[in-house]
């Protein structure tokens, strides 16, 4: 069985060393006290429970699954006594507004815990994440006397929340949605309809289930403009404020999944369901977007965490696990074989989990910060920029964590031979498990489409140079450090080949369209190198100047790994590239019904 | 529910148009009268049988599953008929000899039908692919009486094989084999060891089962030159050659496995079961040798038949499932969204599979032809050139196909969006269905140190050179075809970079055998789009041709799917040569312990 162990060592290099967060966080009114000592606590405190009450639960919530039976949903043994605990404990309530009883903590701390709820049990892991999304959203478009009803028994746990959007004809184009919402005399709505693939949709771990529902009304747009947003709670609280009423809307099945099997994925049915009106009519996709990036982030996460987990465990299995002489000769004589880790192949595929899990820490980590930043901020310059570097960002964070994520559990397992494909080692749970968040949250295909589309050609880059000049910027400082030319010289080259393709496409699209759905995948992940390249590079800089004055055996590893990145990882641009300047054509000129032509 | 369509269009194509099989067969002794009309015969009952019998037991299979009871495996409900049915027909004896009741096909013939029943229910091909590679060891290397007694049986269908390889401590490293036989006085052995992951190990659906084990005698070297290969049947027969006695190997559990869950991966225990030598002592990796090549390659078509299916039904729903309008304006106004189809990206996963299939199996018929030539050309020379063709690519074949294999299924998966991670689309049984082919039967790893180093290295490139001439050889006849320009300049540069690349590799292997591993797979990535290129450069000069003679809109897409593959996948080559020339540096530098010191 696979087994966890936090990373603190490489997240407080992330957050102390490389991104000092607190001196960030200092300047920020809501966060002065947020120091590193505070930082560290919480850390271990979480380790601790990932590792000893989470991770245990993992494969036994693979094979139990979820059971509907007569409406009531159960969730894998253990699930329910580790999210009481979770609560008991306080971890729900870490980042939520004090004056609903939160701890008022930053995202930047409660995006370290994610991940490792993440890496320990990522099933589990969904059905407080889901619920931190219904906050956002309550605390951002609810009423006054909505959020007093609701806010306090979700941040405290003991309800829960999910969101539901997608429904059997439509999961990307959320304007062909059909569940209908009719206003009734006391101000409340309702509802009928049907969602589908609704994560946490019922289960028995909570007294109750705040549904957040996009709804139509019946003189609205028939479009994506005609979306409203509706919080319908399983059951209708009374005046004291306990569940009192059930409402109409259940479970009519939960999905048999590829993965993810100890969350439970439902089907629901609204059968005029009483809803309250969040934000305003017609205003749903909106409400929605002020949550999204916090939620595309957090599920970027998901491509950290599995990618975490499954390569500790491919490390420890390379160490013990004995098998043919290296190449350059025997390296343990002791031992009737090498163990894995000598060969090269074996390297490169563990380096490669190692070298995307570390890029994508600093990233996600310093994507947290922007988001407080522009969450917090006093000054509303920083705050704008802030917010033009997570819009940027965002798709990148959900789309190239999650592929490269993907790519790392099945190298992770690829190590496991044989071994790795029977269920016993845990490794194929992670592939399966990884495998959702490549999908849901917007596919990434649509995250380059919002990459490309609406981040960048939409403000003729204005966005992207933000990010750009920060780039430029650190690699001007560098100018004079011999040491870095190695990193430097190519991400100043990505830096400018990006600013060239950046505009070529734009050029193209005046004439075609389809020129920016060509490019977006290839687009998207060209810019997540130049992201991870330049977090790489910062990296290497840290690891050198402590190295100067503090040498120890991490930084070097650093080191290697930021080499690794460079020579080994950010070769794939080159391939990027060459597809994207392609173009068009060789996509859209075969024949819609030639695709079948061979069977 | 996927459904399946054998690819009959496109298997003609290969086979008749393309490769032009026919009249190569008839140049062979035993194949004279293969014409393309007994393929076609074969090629279509085979398909209707793959269609009507095998597919529907797919899903059905994967969900229940084998079950050990008693030490009796119960198969999938209709595994056992299909069977049974599969062997009336006389399937299983399409490619044995004449001599032992075959019909005495060509492999040619029989990869195509092995496409379709992998397609159709990769599980269940299994039971009779394991003992097609049971049936040529024998044949191979069995004595007479061990032939005559066995053989027949094993031809019919009646009995199946298997091939006991791998034991908990060892599955790439078959030197640390702990199995031992004893010989007895009679001339047969006594073996006893445990065998883990044994495909088709025990089931119900014939009545003996004939296991080929390795293992070692007591005097024999303790390393991978003391190994014997031993026919261990489940059931002795008795002079008439019927099964007469229970011998002592036995299935003592099942594995869970990620996939493939219809075959019975079985833990196989020898408690002094009686065997019979195959070959001769201490020969026993040479007997596997000779029917490894053929193993490899039906390994591979997993990649191809598996990715066809997942593509086919990508396909379909990409023109059935609206959603969102087309970049370039609204093209089914009668729609509520236009279907998938018309966007770039989707467009883009669809070629993908269908370029990476297409490609596959051209080359792979192609390499079956070689595996013909290989045992039945009278002439010697011929026979030496293809023996070495197939030595050469097989690695290629097993590795290139199944890793292109799953990022097709892939791909197919992510077309679907979250209905691809629903059990029931059966999208996701195809990506748990195709994992396992990157790592059995070799994994792609080991594959790409056989290619670099045994295949290519150790005889100075000279089998390489008999492959890059062919290609050479096809690009300088088409020097005045302005319109194969397109694929011949890039496919030329592509010769000329390996060319370089080998030397370079090889020069640094002097000084630093670790060069070698650290190239491995990238190299075989590079070979393996050299061969996918000439394959598609190949089809592109057939569709051209055929095109201003029989114009038809399958050769329209033909070489729209040849421009794809050029302009989109081996782009994939200019990262495989930047990460070669990186070196093992990258690789090897850091400590064997520094992995874990982020923890």
């Amino acid at each position: 069985m696979a087994t966890y162990k936090a990373p603190l060592r490489d997240m407080q290099f992330v957050l102390n060393e490389l991104l000092e967060v607190d001196q960030t966080l200092a300047a920020l009114p809501d966060f002065a006290e947020v120091t590193p000592d505070v930082i560290n606590q919480y850390l271990e405190s979480s380790a601790q429970f990932a590792e000893n009450e989470l991770a245990p639960l993992n494969q036994t919530g693979d094979i139990e699954g979820c059971k509907l039976e007569n409406g009531v949903v159960t969730t894998p043994k253990g699930f329910k006594e580790a999210y009481q605990q979770f609560c008991e404990q306080g971890y729900s309530s870490i980042c939520c507004a004090p004056a609903y009883g939160g701890q008022g903590m930053p995202l930047t701390l409660g995006l370290p815990l994610m991940e490792m709820q993440i890496s320990a049990n990522v099933a589990w892991s969904m059905y407080p994440g889901l619920s931190h999304g219904a906050y956002s959203a309550l605390l951002a478009h609810g009423s006054d006397e909505l959020r007093q009803r609701y806010l306090p028994k979700l941040v405290s746990g003991i309800w829960t929340g999910t969101m539901c959007l997608t429904e059997p004809q439509c999961g990307t184009d959320l304007g062909l949605i059909k569940t209908r919402a009719i206003a009734n005399d006391d101000g409340s709505y309702s509802i009928t309809g049907t969602k589908i693939f609704i994560s946490a949709g019922e289960h028995d771990m909570a007294e109750n289930i705040l549904h957040l529902v996009l709804a139509r009304l019946p003189d609205s747009p028939k479009d994506i403009k005609g979306l409203s947003l509706f919080l319908v709670p399983k059951w209708i609280p009374d005046a004291a404020g306990n569940p009192a009423t059930r409402n109409a809307i259940s479970a009519g099945s939960l999905e048999h999944k590829m993965g993810i099997k100890g969350n439970a994925t439902a089907v629901m049915n609204l059968d005029g369901a009483q809803g309250w009106l969040l934000g305003e009519v017609n205003k749903g996709m909106a409400c929605m977007f002020t949550m999204m990036n916090a939620a595309r982030l957090g599920i970027g996460m998901h491509g950290l965490g599995l990618g975490e987990i499954a390569c500790q465990n491919a490390v420890a299995y390379a160490q013990e696990r004995v098998q043919m002489r290296a190449l350059s000769g025997t390296k343990h004589a002791d031992l009737p074989a090498d163990p894995l880790i000598v060969h090269p192949d074996i390297r490169r595929m563990l380096l490669t989990g190692k070298a995307y899990n570390e890029g994508a820490r600093a990233f996600s980590y310093w994507l947290a910060l922007q988001l407080d930043i522009e969450e917090h901020a006093s000054d509303e310059a920083q705050r704008q920029d802030a917010a033009d570097l997570v819009a940027l960002l965002t798709p990148i964070a959900k789309a190239f964590m999650t592929d490269n994520g993907y790519t790392v559990t099945n190298l992770s397992q690829q190590v496991f031979g044989g071994h790795g494909y029977i269920r016993e080692t845990g490794m194929e749970q992670f592939v399966r498990d990884a495998r959702i968040s490549m999908i849901y949250e917007g596919t990434n295909g649509i995250q380059a489409l919002d990459l490309i589309g609406r981040k960048i050609m939409m403000d003729q880059g204005q966005k992207l140079r933000k990010f750009t000049k920060i780039v430029h910027k650190f690699c001007q400082a560098q100018a004079d450090d011999a040491a870095m030319s190695e990193f430097i010289t190519p991400l100043q080259q990505l830096l400018k080949d990006i600013t060239d393709l950046t505009m070529a496409i734009g050029m193209q699209a005046m004439t075609n369209r389809d020129e920016v759905g060509a490019a977006a995948v290839d687009y998207l992940r060209l810019l997540g190198h130049l992201v991870y390249g330049y977090f790489w590079a910062r990296m290497a800089k840290v690891a050198l100047t402590k190295q100067a004055s503090a040498p120890a055996p991490f930084y070097v590893a650093k080191l290697a790994t930021a080499r690794f990145y460079y020579s080994r990882l950010m070769t794939e641009t080159a391939t990027l590239k060459a597809s994207i300047q392609s173009g068009a054509k060789n996509l859209m000129e075969i024949e819609e019904d030639a695709f079948a032509l061979g069977y």
